[in-house]
């Protein structure tokens, strides 16, 4: 059996860092890149910290593409207030890592096209920021974008309410357009969304047990305490971006229902992510939404980070 | 076995009028009462229709009780310029039944106390319009109305948007208050929501078969074509309250999943119900959501009310 392909499109914050660490750490599936967008931090910071993330994690081999720098209906985009305030100035908890490498010259709309043609069914596309570059591709090539084995995303709220307006969740309300686009298409998918993400939470001890693992442990301890700190309680945070690549591994971890979904793209709600009611019975049920999740997440993802960083401590010091 | 008993809550306008009928027909419980409140229509037009509609199906003994006659933190109501539309101006279609009887003199909320301490788990309760009864009995005496076997509701959506406003559905919607007291008080309950009435489609033809059986089948396919009529396509109508009834007396009819429940009573979303979200793993998931329903519902709906109208015929002409 060939080997799973694992494709991350994120906009590289402070859970898309513990996401990609995860993927690392999980190695069921070869990583086989990174595309970028705007979202918690701009597409340029976004390459930047996954370029560096890669690299302290001993996976400088891993390409980076660049990817949107703004949604489809706009020209520019601006980071948010929260999102400083929440991944810090630079996105990973104003943490400086060393800047190693660059972004491959390849659009990363044309990469996961590329990706999805060479790799069909075996690939996995996990998209955890905006889903402007999953439209874009959409939009140049759908025959050839629905050769993607399995689409998992972190985004959206279903059954409770948003975490950027009582109606929406982060990454949709960043380019609802975009969003609706990829989830009308029609392709099956996973949406991990604030119904479960929220549910599941790393205190500040667990992320502790990282800490004296090396240069990497560190440092990744050092950024997720800012997002813990951020927090209400700032005794734990929740682990959105990482949940997804983790179910995108492991569908075990979740409970799902399908539905035949859609985003509002205007006024108040935009960025809701709602069910397509009248008729649907003749809809294509296509998004298969979380509602729950299994206690064994947050306890097998602490583990296998921290395995992992024994690991890389150990390869780096040899 | 002790039969069953099914006591209806409702704001008697046209579809509560087929859950009645529906009721009846299907006969697995026995109907101890109906208790009226505002809504679709008044609560003194609910109790009138209620009585006229039960004497109309041949049972003029089942007794009728008054309830509230406005949402709980107000202290007056006027029926909506869509329920008037919807309804008709008499909340059943305009079609004028035989005034006959009179309401007891027992309040709404002392019945159904009065039923929960005499039928205890052998009583099924179901609302089809404000919770606001349901509420004063939960205010009055929690021990007793905890006694409840089953409580069923229509009203609510979860995962689709409202039909009075995005967020809200009309039952929730006049009085969000009532509903949130009765979601949140943890008791074990079934939501009945758009999320899966707007799945249940009657047609004319359908309606068209009650029509040759007497009397009594000739004013409800009357009253129902009014409501038919009223829908864009002007083909068919959602069966919102008949199906919660049938949900009442048959849960395989439904998938549900379980969630903590709880309606927004304030601003522009005033009247949406939502799943709680944060540490809700730690909350009692007390309502079951239905999330689809069986196609067999439809059919059995029509097949159950037509052989009851062909028998309510021959007994009023014998």
């Amino acid at each position: 059996m060939m080997t799973r392909k694992l494709l991350l499109d994120m906009d590289t914050g402070i859970d898309d860092a513990m996401a990609i660490t995860y993927a690392l750490a999980d190695g069921s599936a070869d990583l086989i890149g990174v595309t970028c967008c705007f979202g918690n931090v701009t597409n340029q910071t976004a390459v930047r910290n996954t370029l560096d993330l890669l690299s302290l994690m001993g996976h400088p081999d891993i390409p980076v593409f660049c990817g949107a720098e703004h949604p489809l209906n706009e020209d520019s985009f601006e980071v948010s207030e929260g999102c400083l305030r929440i991944h810090g100035q630079n996105g990973l908890g104003n943490v400086t890592l060393p800047h190693v490498g660059k972004a491959s010259d390849i659009p990363a709309p044309d990469f996961i096209l590329k990706a999805a043609q060479k790799y069909g069914p075996d690939l996995i596309l996990v998209a955890t920021g905006a889903m402007t570059n999953l439209a874009a591709a959409l939009r140049k090539d759908p025959e050839t974008f629905s050769k993607i084995g399995k689409i998992v995303f972190m985004g959206g709220a279903l059954t409770v309410e948003g975490n950027v307006t009582p109606y929406a969740e982060a990454n949709i309300a960043v380019d609802p357009l975009a969003a609706k686009e990829v989830l009308e298409s029609g392709l099956p998918m996973t949406m991990v969304g604030l119904d479960v993400t929220h549910k599941n939470l790393l205190t500040r001890k667990d992320a502790g047990r990282w800490e004296r693992h090396g240069k990497a442990g560190k440092a990744l301890f050092d950024i997720v305490a800012h997002y813990i700190d951020n927090e209400l309680e700032q005794k734990s945070c929740s682990l959105h971006d990482p949940l997804a690549v983790a179910v995108a591994l492991d569908e075990t971890l979740i409970e799902t229902h399908p539905f035949a979904m859609t985003v509002i793209t205007e006024g108040e709600a935009a960025g809701r992510t709602v069910a397509r009611s009248f008729a649907d019975q003749c809809r294509n049920k296509n998004v298969s939404v979380a509602l729950e999740t299994s206690p064994r997440f947050v306890p097998e993802f602490v583990g296998k980070v921290e395995a992992f960083l024994t690991e890389t401590e150990k390869n780096t010091t040899d």
